[in-house]
C-alpha cells in the first residue's frame, strides 16, 4: 500500500465513510430491502471532492470498509486506493452525479424494494396519507423520469425531481428507490421509510378509499419532525 | 449518581420497570411492527405516579434499563435519574395522558405495523370474524380520531375511545395503533396481535365476502379467555 | 419426583415424545406460524392411551420437554408427572377428542397461521390447483363446522370434516387450521403446508383465474407422493 | 469408503461441487423460498458426463457435501459414491434430461416459492415492466406446459421453452419455478431473483395498469447487464 495522498485529517474522513458505508448495507439485508447483490448505499467525504461506494455484484456477507470503492465527484476511482482493484456500483455515475449537483446531499441510497418498485412499476407517486410519512417526507413520494442505467440520465433525473422538494425518496420510473440524506446513514433511513409507507399505502388503498390528511396538517408534522424528533443534535434520526 | 430520592422499595420497582420495558422492545422487532427508531413502549411504576418510556430516536440495538426514562404522570423527566440527560420519546405527552386518567391502565404501547396503519388510513374500524380476535379483544378493533403528536390530543383521543370499550386497542386515524394493558407486557401483547387481526382479516376480506360471528359467540369467547386461558394468576399472557 | 407409574417402555416412549413435541414447536416459529403464545402442537405416546400437549399460555421461548404436559385421552393432566402443575393448552379437549376417534392418528397441531386463518374467516375451502397442494392433501383443504372454544365441539368438527378425507389440514370456520398425523412431526408439516397453499392460492387468485388441475393429475400426483417421495421407510417427509 | 473410479482432477471437481450444491441450498432458506424439505439444487461437474443433487425427502438442516448424490446424465446415481444409499430429488430425472440436453447448462434449481407458483396457479407469463427483470431475464418470464413429476416430461417442457429463450427461468403450468444457470450459483441468483420480480410485479399489477418498458430499452438493459455488471470476469454474479 502506498502512501497516503490525503491529508491526515482527510484519510482519516475517508477511514470512517469507509466504515459507516459498509455497515450501514447491513440495514439493507435487516429490512429486506435488497436481495442477492442489489443495492448500493454511498457516503460523501466530509471536506473532500470525494465519496465512498460499494463494489459492484459482491455479496453482502463479503462487504467491508476496505473493499468499499473511493470515487471523486466525476464517479472515477482513485487509483491506488483500497478496494480500487475492483469495479464500483453499476450506479456509480448516478451517485456521482447527484453529489456534483446537490452540495446538501452527504448520503445516496438505491435499492430494489418490493413495494417502492410496484409504485414504480406504476410511474405512480405514492399519496401522503400517514403521519409517519408526512413526519419523514413532508408530502408524497414523487415519480422520476425513465432513464437508462451508466450514464448520466439516472443521477439528473434525480436532482430534477428531487431539487425544492420536501421528499428525500424518489421512484425513478418503472426502475426503483433513490434516496438521498445528509449523510449516509440519513438516506438508509430514507430507504427504510419510503419502502415502509410504500407497502403500507399499497394495503391501505388496495381495500377501500384512502382518508387525505390536511395540507395543514402535513406541514405542521414535517416542521415538527425535522426540528424536534430525537435527540438534540441528532434531528431526524 | 445521586443518592435515590426514593424509597428502597419503589426504587427496586423502578429497576423492575426500567429492565421489563427495555427488553419488551425486542418484542416489537420480533414481529416487525416497527422499523429504525419507530414506535414505544412505556410502563407505569406500581405503587408510584411514575412511568419509565422509551428515549427518542435511539436505535432498537441501543436499548438497555439504564436509558430508559423515568417521568411523572405529567410526562415530565424526574432529573438526576439514569437516562435523564436524554429526550424521551416524541410520544410521551400520550403515554402520561394514558396514565393520568385511566388508574387500571399498567403500560402503554404505539408502533406504525403496517396492516394496522392500513386501516388507520381509511379510518375503518377492523370487523371481529375471527376468534382470536374475539379472544383478545372481544369484539371490533375501533377507530379513534385524528390528532396531532406533541400535545394532549393523542392521548385524549386514545382515553375517550378505549374507556369503558372491551378493546385493548385503538386505531388513531391516519396514525397508527396505540394499545394499553394491565402492564406493559400485556400492552406488547396488545399490539402484536392487534397486527395480527389486522393483517389476517386484511387478506380475508380482499377474497370475498366475510362470515360474521354472532354476537353471542363473541361474549363467549372473550369471557372465557380473559377468565380461564393461560396458567392460574397469568391470565391473558 | 415419585417413582414412574408406567413400564420402562411406556417411560422412554413419553420422554421420546416429550423431546420431539417441545422441539417442534420451533418450526411454528420458523415458519411464522404463530404469534405470542399461540399454537399447539401435540404428540401421542406409541403403545399407551397418553399424549403429550404444550402447556396454556407459556412462551415459546420457555418450552422443553420437562414442561410439556402427560394427559390420558379424556385430556386429563396425568398428576404427578413433569410439568402436570401447569394447565395444558386450551385446546386439550379437542386434540383429546381426535385421539379417541381417529386411533391412526399420532400427533395433532393447530395454529391461527395468516391465510389459512383468511380463508377460515370466509368459510372457503382452498381449491387445489398446485401441484404441491395435491401432493400433500391430495384435493381441497376442507372446512369445518363453526364450534365453541373448550368442550367437544371443535373436536368433534376436526373428525367429523377429515374422517375419510385424504386431507390432512381442516379449516375451523371463523378460527383456523387443524392439522393431524401419523406422529407430531407429520401433523407439523401438515400445517406448515397448510399455510403454505393458503398464500399461494391466495395470491394466485387476487390476480386472476385459475387453471384446474385435472382430477385425474390430482389423483395421480397424491399416489405418487405418499408412497414413493423421500428416504425410503420415511415416506411424506 | 472404495477408491476413486474417477481421476483426482475429476475426483476435486466432484468435491467442489458437492460443497457448492450443499451450500447453496441456504440461499433458498434465506430468502425463504422454499419450506421444509422442498426445493432443490443441483451442479453438473465440469469436464466429466455427472451431476450433484439434493437427497430427496432430507431436512435442510442436514445437508452437507457428503450426503448430496453424485448422478449420470440418465439420472442414475452413481453407486459406492458418498451419499448413494440414499434417494435423489424426486425432480432429479428433470435436472438430468436438462444437462443432457443443454450443454450450456451448469446447475439447475427448482422451488415452490409463493408469488412465482400463484403466476404459475394461473398459467401466466410475467410481464417485463422493472428494469432488474429486463436486467436479469431480457423479457417476461414464459410458462411451460402442465407435466406429471417423475417422468421426462418435466424435463422436456423445461428444454423445449427455455431453449433460445433469454429467460433463465420458467413457471411450469401449476407446479412452479425451474431455473438454469452456467453454474449451480447462477440458477441459485435466477430462483431468487424470478420470486423477486414475480412478488414486485404481482403487487405492481394489483394496484393498477402497468406502465411498459420499449423493447428497444429492454434490448439495451439485458445487454449491458450480461456484458458489463459486476468484477469482470464474473458476469451475471
Amino acid at each position: 500500500m502506498k502512501r497516503s495522498v490525503f491529508t491526515a485529517e482527510i484519510e482519516a474522513a475517508i477511514q470512517q465513510v469507509r466504515a459507516d458505508v459498509a455497515a450501514l448495507h447491513s440495514e439493507l439485508t435487516r429490512y429486506g430491502l435488497i436481495v442477492w447483490t442489489g443495492g448500493n448505499v454511498s457516503g460523501r467525504v466530509p471536506g473532500a471532492d470525494l465519496f465512498v461506494i460499494k463494489p459492484s455484484g459482491v455479496s453482502y456477507d463479503d462487504l467491508a470498509p476496505d473493499n468499499m470503492i473511493l470515487c471523486d465527484l466525476d464517479g472515477t476511482v482513485i487509483a491506488g486506493t483500497a478496494g480500487s482493484d475492483r469495479s464500483p456500483s453499476s450506479d456509480t455515475a448516478a451517485h456521482a452525479y447527484v453529489y456534483r449537483h446537490m452540495p446538501e446531499v452527504g448520503g445516496v441510497v438505491h435499492t430494489h424494494s418490493t413495494f417502492a418498485v410496484a409504485w414504480a412499476a406504476r410511474n405512480e407517486e405514492i399519496p401522503c396519507v400517514i403521519t409517519a410519512m408526512a413526519d419523514e417526507f413532508g408530502g408524497p413520494i414523487p415519480v422520476g423520469p425513465f432513464a437508462i442505467i451508466g450514464d448520466d440520465s439516472i443521477g439528473r433525473g434525480i436532482v430534477e425531481t428531487l431539487s425544492g422538494h420536501r421528499s428525500r425518496a424518489v421512484l425513478m420510473a418503472n426502475h426503483g428507490p433513490f434516496t438521498i440524506g445528509k449523510d449516509a446513514k440519513d438516506a438508509v433511513k430514507a430507504a427504510v421509510m419510503v419502502e415502509d409507507v410504500a407497502r403500507t399505502v399499497h394495503y391501505a388503498r388496495e381495500a377501500g378509499p384512502l382518508v387525505p390528511i390536511p395540507q395543514q396538517a402535513i406541514d405542521s408534522l414535517f416542521d415538527r419532525y425535522q426540528n424536534v424528533y430525537g435527540q438534540s443534535g441528532d434531528a431526524r434520526r
